[in-house]
């Protein structure tokens, strides 16, 4: 996997929330950045629940062309926000109707919106990106495009269901997984998020032991 | 002062970059989501320094729409990000030409830009707000217009120079004073940023008592 790629995919897994920019409903052209938690669905794009009540829906509603900005602190960087890696995608963002095993994932990532998914007027939203302009610290930049961000599903959200409900899963001591694709497993320790990299892709036949091997180097 | 305005103005002097959404040039209407350090001008108005290389320099040279989303830690809160008080700009950013004195106070508040500064090819914008959506915690929003955001400036960039050249400012010990305004002083400690409100408006007469007093209090 080329570097640039490996760094997209990171991102997407392990920021908790980005800024949306959308455009303002009635005004023509106004750009609108809101804050917006999300999480990764099978193939990595980011997927949120927005309120009825908020802009940002309105302003989706009307004209789906957005941008999602994505910052996570990677491990090994320190100084301003500058010198961070961070990564814009622009695309759209569209209303979808995720099956109960995406949902259930999603909450995982983002246990909070559990309250805001009981209130009734909130809907999904996917961010289909088109390309991506990734900085990695000053003077590292460049775009990437749909392909190199996204990675196509190895495992349903119902496949991942099953295998995080295994009986070789309930022994992970001190951290909680929060998901498993073809490439890694993320999960939560200490309140911070996590990524760590299969050896080897996901092969579905035999995910129960790469998953297992894998979090058994987690110490 | 209304209570949305005295947390919209905090924002502005407390929050140490923005999320900036502008028009991604050559795309009809898709909003660009990037990255942006800066400082409050003596009004409050946003001014940062932006590469001639970034897109959103190039975006806002051909359409200077544009959006900033501000968040900053305020005291006592705690909890997810959709709990976080935090302010969407929207307005212009234009190109400006800061005299020395609102250099310095922009270094002051961004020591980093220094060397973004001798490198040359960076020039300074201001965004100039029209309305601002203030959300403070989960449930409670409201519009603000400029005149509720924006405060006309008590001291000039020069003026406020000249207090922090003061010989009673020297003492100010554990603190770096990053500006002086009508309302209050913006302060740096231990890494974080501060402010501290003058219990009545700063009189430029009697400025260097008012801020003496001030400093005093803070242990």
């Amino acid at each position: 996997m080329k570097p640039s790629r490996r760094i997209a995919r990171d991102l997407l897994h392990l920021a908790d929330h980005g800024a949306l920019g959308t455009l303002l409903a009635g005004e023509p052209a106004q750009p609108f950045v809101t804050v917006m938690p999300f999480a990764p669905d099978a193939d990595s794009a980011p997927v949120f629940l927005a309120s009825g009540l908020a802009e940002h829906t309105r302003n989706l509603d009307l004209d789906a062309r957005a941008s999602l900005l994505l910052q996570a602190d990677l491990p090994g960087e320190a100084g301003g926000v500058l010198a961070q890696t961070r990564m814009t995608l622009i695309g759209e963002a569209r209303r979808c109707e995720p099956e109960a095993a995406l949902i259930a994932r999603f909450l995982r990532y983002q246990p909070d919106a559990e309250r805001y998914l009981a209130l009734g007027d909130f809907g999904f939203f996917r961010f289909h990106p088109r390309r991506a302009r990734l900085i990695g610290g000053f003077g590292s930049m460049g775009w990437l495009d749909a392909a190199a961000i996204l990675s196509p599903a190895s495992l349903s959200p119902e496949s991942e269901a099953g295998l995080l409900r295994l009986p070789s899963m309930r022994a992970a001591p001190g951290f909680i997984v929060l998901g498993v694709d073809g490439e890694g497993v993320d999960l939560r320790r200490d309140g911070r998020r996590e990524r760590h990299h299969f050896a080897a892709s996901l092969d579905p036949g035999r995910a129960e032991v790469q998953l297992v091997a894998l979090l058994g180097t987690i110490g």
